[in-house]
């Protein structure tokens, strides 16, 4: 199972929710293992998960019936599924089909409910929770939907969710971690195609051409790529272009797909010829920093003080004017989970949390340089996932 | 330009607006050019476009600080660029910064407008539409921001609008239309690439690895890739898995990736050696019904017309219980854009559309089959957009 079911009870308690209602792609997934398909790569198509409070009821799956096939996958732990809408789709009499299939023809049977949020309202009344308190992930679901929530269920109380959900995503299962891991090694690798093609004359599309392909030979799916060279690197989210490299200049990788669904976020630099003094005092000083977060990283601690203690750290190395809104932030089914590793936080580092650490430093007309590693808080510490150093590659 | 600006702006006339909101990524790219990077991969982070009616005044960007490089672009047709949150980007003192980086340092010269809602609120009035009339994009926006956008404009009247940007965006602009045409024959060249590997013993990852690179490759990104063999190609949204190809097996295609934002989304069928006679007589009549359709697509003829016409053809050539729900749609920065070709359409073609043209087939025990061309609707008919034919690939 991906969720983390202990600490989303927790949070629904916390909050008097008798149920929670999941409504974006993440937490759909997250609450029952559906990947809805076109709820990920469309904005608009509804799919839910209805949890209720723990002892009151069994979850249930809301599903288009034209994604039938998806949920009826041995993925979705969730054993009750309610479909609407009407899609089509035959079967070869007197065939016997295989499990999945058969699941598939089962689900069928049942009868469609409708639209998304009449099979909702319907799944709300069958649990006995029409005067319930409902919390509702208000990130997917459509407004006119959440209006009629309100005016065929007006004895519930509806209240928006998508923060108990953040807060249940935070602390990673077994499962979450090992895919998360997974992710983060692909990118690794995909780093080091794209290094390899590195030289005078390639272009940056070269290098993304790389990373991707080895994304996908590993079985990942390309997401984020910005991969930028010479002072273009300094662009945040530059990218790639058919601008080709020359000698001396840095490149900077941004990057990280998905795998089965989870995100890889991590960071390295590469240089064309060997780094000026200003280059390699810079990047040393980014390394240091990000050391200094991963050493100080353990449960308990403060978000803040590692985030206090990375841009010192940076400052005192060899950026002295080093700024940053934040060091790094949770990772999993979504590319900024909790926490943001930020001056404002009040969060501590718990064992299970997924971390991207990074220190990036942006400067226009000279270059960008960023490390950033992917890590599992453990019981007295972390465990990298990265195969690969921080060190600037001289390439 | 992408955006069909006379649409848009009938489509505002129609429902009395004096500016229209876009908040999706879909819209915000459409109105802008602005690739508001984080709120294509995420869910949750906050990117608009107001723009005023005709002769009402200038559109405006509102971008993230940590996206300024990006809202800089010079693909940002819109000139006014408001910016909310802090993001620390340093610059070499004493260089010459290149023309994109000198608009990046114009926009951080700008100050910071706060929060995103903030930022939309101050160009509201700014504008002089604190007691208009504006539609927002429903979609994409946080629901605690739409309820900010009341109480900070209480004069003002909101009224959701995202079915404004879809009317405009059914008819393409010329940009649209070349780079859904190239995306469409990036899908097209993926599936050859991927047949190239389908053989006894390769899997379904391995067809989908080849299918994924070759998109890659001639410069998309992946999104699209339900891709089966045998009795897993009926299942609506198969994912590839590393069942192995066996003589007989039906391989089905229904994939599609993005080119500079634009979707793609094609059909195709191979075979494992000779097809059964049903496979034959099934394959031949779900062609002959996107013949049928193609051929009656022109400006002026109704969608529902096409509908009934297409699933008639597919049934007397050879498979008399066909039953389908819709046989195609627009296709644009959204892979379902207007129309929608089915029975209870009540919309006509109109010169510009860009159609993807579909007929499945899905039988549990026996096959997925499906052909789904792309094209676009001239002023007497179609182009379409396709390389390969629709025939059974008999490899």
């Amino acid at each position: 199972m991906l969720m983390n079911t202990t600490r989303l009870f927790a949070g629904m308690k916390r909050e008097r929710l008798d149920a929670i209602v999941a409504t974006m792609p993440e937490n759909v997934t997250y609450a029952s293992g559906f990947w809805a398909m076109s709820q990920w790569i469309r904005r608009g198509p509804q799919a839910y998960v209805l949890t209720p409070a723990e002892g009151c009821g069994e979850p249930v799956v809301i599903a288009s019936t034209g994604l039938i096939d998806l949920a009826a996958s041995a993925d979705v732990w969730v054993k009750d599924i309610s479909r609407f809408g009407s899609f089509t789709i035959d079967r070869t009499p007197n065939v016997l089909l295989d499990v999945h299939d058969t699941r598939i023809e089962e689900l069928l049977g049942q009868g469609d409910d409708g639209d998304a949020v009449g099979a909702l309202i319907k799944a709300i009344k069958s649990r006995g929770l029409q005067n319930a308190r409902i919390g509702v992930d208000e990130i997917g679901i459509l407004p006119q939907y959440w209006d009629k929530l309100g005016e065929a269920l007006p004895g519930a109380t509806f209240v928006r969710a998508a923060d108990i959900f953040r807060y249940a995503r935070a602390i990673k299962t077994h499962e979450e971690v090992k895919r998360l891991r997974k992710s983060a090694q692909i990118a690794d690798m995909s780093i080091r195609a794209a290094l390899d093609v590195a030289r005078d004359g390639a272009t940056e599309m070269d290098l993304a051409r790389a990373f991707h392909s080895k994304t996908i030979d590993e079985g990942g799916l390309p997401v984020l790529g910005c991969i930028g060279a010479g002072t273009r690197s300094a662009m945040t989210n530059v990218q790639p272009s058919e601008r080709k490299l020359r000698r001396g200049d840095v490149i900077r990788f941004d990057v990280g797909g998905r795998y089965r669904h989870y995100r890889a976020d991590i960071a390295r630099n590469g240089v064309l010829g060997e780094p000026t003094e200003k280059l390699a005092q810079y990047h040393r000083a980014i390394c240091v920093g990000l050391d200094r977060a991963i050493e100080m990283i353990k449960p308990g601690v403060r978000v803040a003080d590692v985030f206090a203690a990375t841009v010192e750290a940076v400052r005192r190395e060899g950026i002295p004017h080093y700024q940053r809104s934040h060091v790094g932030h949770g990772i999993g089914l979504d590319g900024y989970d909790s926490p943001n590793i930020a001056p404002s936080s009040s969060e501590v580092f718990e064992e299970g949390m997924v971390i991207c650490v990074e220190t990036p430093y942006y400067e226009m007309g000279f270059a960008g340089l960023q490390v950033e590693d992917t890590l599992v808080v453990t019981r007295d510490g972390v465990e990298s996932f990265m195969l690969s150093g921080t060190e600037l590659q001289v390439l």
